[in-house]
């Protein structure tokens, strides 16, 4: 599941990537910090073709609304299988303040698992996108 | 499951976050590229409390075998019940050259899911581990 460039690895169309995410819960945030990845969960949404997760203000990921470039990936595996895909996203994080936006998201099936009533939501608007699965390599 | 500062959100010991590893069979790369985050899974084992996973020479993470610094990330989580948990390590990627732990490591249940007869074997030893858990936030 970790190389790129064999055969039974294949990219994944925007439209696949679009529908893998469609139907994930848990994606993780990839951001850098003093040269280093930092990778954390979070529970998202597919809102237009973009990731949205909702944040606690305060959070460790509070900060992350301010046009701040961040990775976004999210996988799936069946190790019985040795089969798997995964998705990788580049973008920009940003705070949503349309009040439509809000009232849309808030309506929606996502809320932060960490109770509070301060809670903020964060879009990442999608810059590049590029999925992989890996098929039925079972030896 | 994404902000760390809530009294629902748990610091897990090194003990803590080592038992989980050696449960999960899927954790996450994280690398820096021209300043943005890439993440990619890949399937690895414990090895004397470092991270060894299996990768394909020429393939996308072959290079990280010269002390290269990375993250590694696992969690697990039940959407159900708004639980989860996550380890994030930091460490020294390396390719494993020593053949008595290569000899320990191809007898062990870690293959690259990529069939291929030219493997190597790249061990992330453990600078820094943190781990958090959420637990029952269902509302």
């Amino acid at each position: 599941m970790s190389d790129q460039d064999h055969s039974q690895l294949r990219h994944l169309s925007r439209e696949e990537c679009l529908t893998l995410l469609a139907q994930a819960l848990i994606g993780r945030i990839g951001y850098v910090v003093d040269g280093l990845a930092v990778i954390l969960p979070v529970n998202f949404v597919l809102f237009d073709d973009d990731i949205v997760f909702c944040t606690a203000k305060g959070g460790t990921l509070a900060w992350l609304t301010n046009r701040t470039r961040v990775a976004f990936e999210v996988d799936d595996s069946r190790p019985a299988d040795r089969e798997g895909w995964s998705v990788l996203i580049h973008g920009s994080a940003r705070e949503v303040t349309d009040p439509d936006q809000l009232e849309v998201l808030r309506r929606g099936p996502l809320h932060s698992w960490v109770r509070t009533p301060a809670e903020h939501w964060v879009r990442i608007t999608v810059e590049t996108m590029s999925g992989r699965a890996l098929h039925g390599s079972r030896t």
